[in-house]
């Protein structure tokens, strides 16, 4: 099959190049936005009267017929077609003929792929943005739900002091909140067309970028041809703030993972999302949070490989770019997967309270209300601290939790300590005396949840926007 | 010296054990920040009654000797001191006494280094933002002064078609002007105040989180306090930020490199930014760009460290956590010397009109016109795109660029060729011809400078409302 | 299709739990090498009487059926059966009935898997082994050839005194040869059978480790269980080895991009692996060098993705480490694809000599000669090479190369100079005249091939040798 | 202070571009590489009659001079210097005159810099290798003395078989031990002097690189200039060895911290190596294990970074080389500091073997061995694994652990169980029985130290013949 461009060179492509370059294998799933591109290129080219509207028509004719057999399954995509560009134009130019030759006039390749890259970037940021708040809802409403539920709140994985179930699964709803707007900059900061920046440099036709840029749904037409058919910055932004939601997810996963082994017992992972052992037969495994952890590694490695292949690259576009797509493909395809099956797992995961509270009576979680308690008495916080230490270390050797300590015990290491410190020393005290903002008295932990709920309703709106257009 | 946690503990911690674990060395840096976070806290505790306005006063006054001290480098900071927490809390103890114990009521290390991070971060992006904004300016002034120079424009480093100079350099500022959005929106992001978090749950003390947030410059406090004390976040988005930067100014260095060399020598790098060899006597080595380049990959193996160190930590604060600032610091400190090297270089880096102009005539640059033209006269493009390639290569062969054919010649190929194919093919011509929007016509790229210098207007106010905070 | 471990469970998986988990999409790859490892196993079972000669037989019987209608591609593999040892084993007992069954015994997925694993990758670490070889040996082949062309040798891209060929071509030879090295220490690093590990901890059975071992072509069983399973540290060694490979051709590859394009025109790709522009009819691309560039950011984040997976992983086995075979695939495909396209493209690629030698004349090659010649008249070097700056400052300003000078010339530096200098200023005798061992004087790239030739023959032995087993 | 180079400059560099390019406050510390390679240098330009002995005499006392005020911190090195090759031939002229002038000859930056490298390299990696060496002697003498402890062996976090504290500790001996292993081949690869090679192509004296190699404990000359002078492939294989050490070291680190939480408590850290918290009294953090996991973040860092550096630099020396530096000291210090604080941590940590073996009666570990039982009385292991399934379901809603049933509960599910089903599900039992080659059982787990002692004994005899040359 003679290539398109083949007119300067005296030789065919080795079939070995054609394999190795082409780039059909990946991006035929690109064909819905190519054709899209190609419509509104060829419709701009008539109504600036650079094809007849016959031509026109023709072609629209033939694109839906390719675009169809394309959903069907029904076109051959070997290698040497080259691209999803050069495939939907060859198998055009086999249905309507010597009028399909003028679909590339004004455009080259490299503004076209440029295009269909945005349109299927904007739509695939948009779906990951919505599996995003759902599961932000998930949080939401499991954390409303264990509002008052007790669990240790660590540190260095060393129990801490109390927190409510609720407060700790809206630090999460926190973390994929600032994802969402990550999601939303990049995607108003990709919004523009580079449809008609030609091969690097503009084109000599009067065509009309605004309404190319308009008909796909794009804000503006991208202010730089040169610029425009070497940027891929956005796949970056995309990748990096990927990077993050998987970081997010792989935290909460480490969590899961502990939450689920005996030791800790805190959750039960449905069976419906847990799996066995080929031979120990009383394994329960929780592989959806140790594969979502592990699959943060290959998210990291598209991003660092991306940049690489961005670094020290001359303008305007060099073929190096054609590994762009494989990688953000990739990553997005795992960042959705992982998304989807973590929000039915939050839906279904058993907590076991009566563990959690249980861990909340070992580590001396309420010895900082000890400390805080002398030095509201006037205690300078550091000496309080020492003093706290000292009784901790005492009550460690005797085996006793600070609640079995009785007055006269406490009053041995301060005569500060009247009768008021063995109600303080009550864990729920203690949970229910973090009444500052942000903190982890049931009652912040409501207000927050209704704040959060409000954000991601603005969210899904400015979402709604996106889509409309 | 006894740590001041030191009371459960009945033993001293290793020396080795005090250089492994402890961050001053790198964490002094934020001794500015330090001090500000616990002004406002010792101020707002005085607000709510917690201590007295007299504690606060000497408190204060002791924080200002420190200040001063460390200003001039007084004050040794051993290992031993942990962090610069501690040594500053530990001088103000000697300064001021038992008083300067109450510095640490109702707050944590925890929040206390998030809190010093993040203002020495928004600091640090503003920086970097007022140096991106200094670039941009210079490459406008550059851009607006060769619009009409001609240039190759280059696809796969191979002469693709002519283009303006300042077309050329707007392309990287469209580059930075992206790179400064990121910024901007980081810097909005992060723009919330963890103190007040304590360790992880909140605080037991009737505490003003809005009044500290305020008085340190924040938007508002930190909505969770688990998620407060161990996001990294912000940093991570800077860090991807940071390595799109490094990324174009990697690209705009290896063109700097390459036009360098004398077989393109369309650059000369000023004496003062320029080397020599120790050993060839002969050679002007491009020093700045090289360097910028490799520094490149020093961020973003920053980023990938910081991401890593992230990667599955359970919450909320781990010790992992504290490889966070010289991730930070390093990358931050090579993008702004990258950044204000470059400003000088390219202001005073000289342009090779004639060598640039020259090469436009090498490689065919105006083939593309060429099959344009055809396409104008009704050939199908692809036809046209057949044809030129034939007349290429029989240029190639017979020496000739198409400059140099006549009316006759251009006939044999086609007999749509008329006599204004001549001027057609003129250079210059092909620069002119490029009309569309975006495009590389000096009249678009004279546009294109204004709306870019309106661009950084609004930048540059934007910069001074987070200034003024 | 209830799953072979269900017994514990009171639910089946959700479907997209099936699709999310199962790894059978890509280690489908690896049936034959699991298919051996289970016949290996079976002998070794019968051999020591836990199942019966009558036991083995059949099973052996069925696999070689399932084998035969994998090779075909007769078996469907939906991702239910999870995993390939779970599919072959389910239509083991398909095929043969209750006494497949019995495969599993004294065996987990997680050591079957590790087996798998190895075994595919030794095949892989050889082939790529033997392919790097078949590249060294064409850089022998076109060195031989070139040893008296003259190039200009480039520091910082600029031109710094004049090398053979030949040399230049060699100094690939030498990288990749040390590549050659890594896979083969990483081959015998990793040449130990985790056959017999159990799942974690060994097995109850009487097994005969050393038995399916040998059979397999393993040096010797892994000493410890809980490493076996869980250790992919072959992997990155591998993939590390790897990024090093591309990080070599990503070199040679910016040096042939920039070779190619007309201001060097040192090069001349064949056409056979070459492509051209869609809009530019004048274009021809070195897309593979470009796109070998680009490869390796991929192969790059490959390593750091299974990096990332493996930190912080506690023992043994956990479900990340399905996150090991797609990251190890993609790299050794492509890494093995660039290798693959590159002896060829080496071999056809055309040098253009003349281009070569009239670099040779820009930028002052000979500039280090005369320093040279300076010193050897006991002028201390430092004195030398300012002089030379002097006398190359004041040619550029004449617009003459330093063979252009007369000896008066040349005495109004320095009265040391003599009639020779003309001679020593000649670009070949600058080449002749570096004559050090490693040095680029003809003779000495001579001596070099020969010793290259030499070491790749001891290193095709080894090779030989890995594959006899 | 003029720059040796600037003869043909006409203009100072500015002071911004001073400090930019500077290499001096970070290559300093290669000053004692610096003057040995200028010593072997200067004997050998006598040797070959290139200067008389009298001026190496000259030198030589100059150098000794330099090295001693070096040693003291005597001298000032501030940017202007540029690196520390020019600071010490800069005071070299100073101290001893014009003669001081000639070391440079024959000799290149780019050769000098690499030879400073690889020797510092060496040490460095001789270093490390003694530290894992000593580290794993002591996994060596903790395995031995815990040989018959009983540890939960887990796969997926989750309890799976027991094994023996000795054999899990001798694990990561296998990992540290490969570890050497590559330590050992890149030490081997790098084993070559680039000294000879000049700026890039060789040098036109008559020079003995045999002579300096020797001199200098390289096992020989590198073979190729060009390759000499811009080989940076041994940094990238250390970083890489270097990630994979601090992978294991992460690995171990997770185990630690979660072995240090309540929840497991299977460890308590010596106080030694802990710290406290500076606002929770009760606070005993394992600071260690977790800053060694966040460091291996850093390492991956440094491994990307010099990666994404050297991809697609053309040959030979480009600035960009001169990041290479940082990268490695920063990884090898964090390594070596690593390596050096886990040896006494691991020394002094304290085994709590009681909850180890009441951890070991959660979670059903003996269930694989009653499939065993019931697959070696001839049912088919897969039908055995169901019905144990059914047991471990039935026994966790009882609440009973396998050993608590009764002969005739077994029998409920098989009369395949007969009395001796009692004793095999004794958790000791089950230990015992993995007597497979690299099993569990007590008796394996004696004879694998032995080997590995063995194995580490010759492992220090090749580190001493490094040592000795």
């Amino acid at each position: 099959m003679a290539k398109m461009w083949s007119g300067r060179f005296s030789k065919e492509t080795d079939a070995k190049m054609d394999d190795f370059h082409s780039s059909l294998s990946f991006d035929r799933r690109l064909y819905k936005e190519d054709i899209a591109g190609s419509r509104a290129h060829v419709r701009m080219l008539a109504k600036c009267g650079i094809i007849t509207d016959q031509e026109r028509d023709l072609i629209l004719e033939g694109l839906k017929k390719i675009e169809k057999r394309l959903d069907e399954g029904a076109l051959e995509l070997p290698p040497q077609l080259e691209d999803i560009h050069m495939a939907v134009e060859h198998y055009l130019i086999q249905e309507i003929g010597e009028v399909g030759k003028k679909l590339h006039t004004a455009r080259s390749r490299n503004d076209q792929v440029a295009t269909d890259l945005r349109l299927y970037f904007k739509k695939t940021v948009l779906e990951t943005a919505q599996l995003l708040v759902e599961l932000c809802q998930v949080l939401l409403v499991r954390a409303k739900a264990e509002t008052e539920t007790l669990l240790p709140g660590y540190t260095h994985l060393q129990p801490a002091q109390p927190i409510s179930l609720g407060h700790h699964l809206l630090a999460y709803y926190e973390m994929f909140s600032r994802d969402l707007g990550r999601l939303l900059d990049c995607l108003a900061r990709a919004d523009f067309s580079p449809l008609g920046s030609g091969a690097l440099a503009g084109v000599t036709y009067p065509i009309d970028r605004e309404m190319t840029a308009k008909e796909l749904g794009f804000r503006a037409p991208a202010a730089n041809s040169l610029d425009a058919v070497s940027d891929r910055d956005f796949l970056v932004e995309f990748l990096a703030a990927a990077s993050l939601i998987m970081t997010h997810l792989s935290r909460l996963s480490e969590e899961l993972v502990l939450w689920a082994t005996p030791a800790f017992g805190f959750v039960e992972l449905d069976d419906a999302y847990s799996t066995g052992s080929s031979i120990m037969p009383q394994k329960k495994n929780p592989d959806v949070p140790e594969l979502v952890r592990g699959k943060t590694g290959r998210v990291f490695g598209s991003l660092i490989g991306l940049l690489t292949v961005l670094k020290g690259l001359p303008l305007a576009y060099n073929k190096d770019l054609q590994e762009d797509k494989e990688a953000f493909f990739d990553a997005a395809d795992n960042l959705k997967a992982s998304l989807s099956i973590f929000i039915p797992l939050l839906e279904t995961m058993g907590f076991n309270r009566e563990r959690m509270f249980a861990a909340c009576a070992e580590g001396y979680l309420n010895a900082t209300d000890v400390a805080d308690y002398l030095a509201k008495k006037g205690l300078p916080f550091r000496e309080a601290h020492r003093i706290v230490g000292e009784v901790v270390r005492q009550a460690t050797f005797s085996g006793k939790k600070l609640e079995d300590l009785t007055l006269e015990e406490w009053q041995e290491f301060s005569d500060l300590f009247e009768a008021d410190i063995l109600q303080v020393v009550e864990i729920r005290a203690c949970l229910e005396a973090r009444q500052s903002y942000g903190g982890t008295a049931p009652r912040r932990v409501r207000e927050a949840v209704q704040e959060a709920e409000e954000r991601i309703r603005q969210i899904k709106e400015k979402l709604q926007d996106f889509l409309r257009r």
